[in-house]
């Protein structure tokens, strides 16, 4: 049973044929994708959702937002406000990173409300229940990480990230690499700290048998975590990095033979010029299985105007090959986002994805964009509109200084080019 | 005399060593590059700057920010406001694009006032003209045109834009291309309705000599435009497009040998799988001149957001060897950009320049996202202020949602994975 078995089998499956509409391609291509592993529909077994979402090979680049509460600011309201935007945005899934307040209540209400996949790093309520213990975060303990997986995807989460590259052999070379930034995940900053105290090894990897039978349980999907994700330009590409996606691959290939679905994360903080190596090395040891990337970032000095940032090596990431782009915030580190941003960046992930999709081939992307382009030979403002990513703020941007001439704008006036 | 003879010569001349000083690299460089045509200094013999800028090969990216009137909105107060905003958010030239108003006080106050190069558009002006006259512009006269680019060069511009590679023969090929959005440059479509309408060659073609001598004799730098460029992605890479470029080398070869400052002009909308062919052809046939490009725009659907979807080109074509950007506004195909537009515009750009000098082996780039990254390591915010690219923006969005904790901020609060 489960999506993956079902796509093996040949066997009618509903994920199936949501996918190939939305994205207007055979099902043929989603069921072979699926059962290859180069496609996955992260969908609980236990939710309903409104909008079915494929990520991979063929498919619509696609974009994450992250939401959720921190210790330092607890507005549940807000939280779905974000996810709201986010949504109305256009984002295909959203991920609750809260870490402060009621964890399952949040979760719950997020769960209930939002209408597309919605992901988690239980690591994160993991630590915070240590943290409540008054126990310090390296002495997180592996049955109290199992039970918020479990607890998390019994709940209906559809996609989770789990950190399974870091290892004591990973961060054996962590310690070698001479990082400026040492390690910015902050599930995987956790289990380094563990296993440097404890000396054991990381539980998501030596009980990696034990997370597949939780997430076949509930058909989980997988999103195996970058936890020596580069957290600047200098460190991207380094030895730990790449041995931890190395490792990663093994485990997508035992989730394969497990019948789970598994994408893997990647960075981060990545120079214009090691993005493609990124992206190629990624999709090779990882297998084909979908890429989640964050960001990439381009450079690290433009803290204020990160969804930018991003957008440049999202877009290329994209190109590239990356099937799944998590947004960046223009609060991006600096504080907390809010609604605005949260609207904002996705907007930004989402043109980064599509300016990816008119080059790698996906279906109707490059269309858009020459009919958005006889439109505005056209001089068709509201068809432009409407064709437009953002058809809102289109008309918020225009409406701010009208033309006398409704035909043209007010860049140009009687002297546009577009008029014969 | 003048900067080419000079450095071709070895004489001293203080454009070489400001040059050199503010790129922290050897006059022997700047001295060479600017012999060899690699390297422009647009400055007027007429005309005091504040800041000297260099472009071209070896140099930081720069950054350009068009401002200017429209027959829609004439407001002099608020262009100067817009020249300062950009200014302040770091562009290294100005572009004073105006076409309503009286234009020559317009440009007066611009130049008074403004401490980077200004360029402009002459055929904008001599547009008005024409139209004032109550004729059609594709009745534009080139004494008009002539008198114009005298009087703008008398008053002191720096660089001027001229179309001289819209030619009878290549009009011919853009009559056969197909295009979607057909001529987009406003000057540009201006000489293609004179051609087309009298069957006499483009003035600023067959009197190329006399733009030169204009050229010389304030040592103004020629901006050879790219009317043709393409103004939808699917035009992109075109025929007329790469005859005029061809074209424009040509020109670049009399330029050089007419000790006459020569860079060329780039696309405007190009899918990112076409950006480094159109860089590296454009460095070819344009025999290494500096390229100025606007955008390139990746997307066309995006209008509100096209300084992210032109960061996102322009990264990309910088990385590859575009050497002064032109910013594009979030206003862009939609209304004349206000001052909010134009100072996160330039902000877009910088970031756009700035992580692909990262990668181009710009003298200092890289440094400083290394030593951001070890501010960030310490968690010292002071320093990552002054270190971003936009330290008042830094501060404010910061302030928004500060930390409890003063070393963190509210994404992660006492979860960041930067501390220890």
């Amino acid at each position: 049973m489960g999506l993956v078995s079902d796509a093996a089998k040949g066997i009618k499956n509903d994920l199936i044929s949501s996918v190939a509409k939305a994205e207007n391609i055979s099902e043929e291509i989603v069921r072979k994708g699926i059962s290859a592993g180069t496609i996955v529909v992260p969908k609980n077994l236990n939710r309903t959702l409104k909008k079915i979402v494929g990520v991979g090979q063929h498919l619509k680049t696609k974009v994450n937002a992250n939401i959720g509460t921190s210790p330092d600011h607890i507005d549940l309201d807000e939280e779905l406000k974000k996810m709201q935007a986010a949504v109305e945005a256009g984002a295909d899934a959203i991920m609750d990173l809260s870490t402060g307040g009621n964890l399952t209540q949040i979760r719950k209400e997020i769960l209930q409300a939002c209408p597309v996949p919605v992901g988690t790093v239980p690591i994160y309520e993991a630590a915070c229940r240590t943290v409540a213990k008054k126990k310090k975060i390296s002495e997180i303990e592996s049955e109290v990480l199992f039970d918020v997986i479990e607890e998390q995807c019994a709940q209906g989460v559809d996609f989770i990230t789990v950190h399974c590259g870091i290892t004591k052999a990973t961060v054996d070379i962590l310690n070698t690499d001479g990082r400026l930034a040492g390690v910015v995940s902050r599930g995987g900053s956790f289990l380094v700290k563990a296993i440097k105290a404890s000396g054991k090894e990381n539980p998501l990897y030596s009980q990696y048998d034990r997370l597949l039978d939780i997430a076949k349980k509930y058909d989980v999907t997988l999103s195996l975590g970058d936890g020596f994700r580069p957290g600047c330009t200098f460190d991207a590409t380094d030895a730990c990095q790449i041995a931890e996606l190395s490792v990663l691959g093994q485990l997508v290939r035992r989730a394969r033979q497990a019948g789970v679905q598994a994408m893997i994360e990647g960075p981060g903080h990545v120079p214009l010029n090691q993005i493609q190596a990124n992206v190629e090395i990624a999709k090779k040891l990882g297998l084909g299985a979908p890429l989640y990337f964050l960001g990439p970032l381009v450079c690290d000095i433009a803290a204020g105007y990160d969804h930018i940032t991003a957008a440049i090596g999202g877009a290329l990431a994209a190109a590239y090959g990356v099937d799944f782009i998590c947004y960046v915030t223009a609060a991006e580190h600096l504080r907390l986002p809010d609604i605005e941003d949260v609207y904002e960046g996705v907007i930004a992930a989402r043109i980064a994805g599509h300016a990816a999709d008119m080059v790698k081939g996906v279906a109707g992307a490059r269309e858009m964009d020459n009919e958005m382009s006889k439109y505005r030979k056209a001089l068709d403002w509201q068809k432009m509109q409407e064709l437009s990513i953002d058809p809102k703020n289109f008309a918020k941007q225009r409406a701010k200084l009208p033309p006398q001439d409704k035909n043209v704008c007010t860049m140009c006036g009687e002297f546009c080019a577009m008029k014969d």
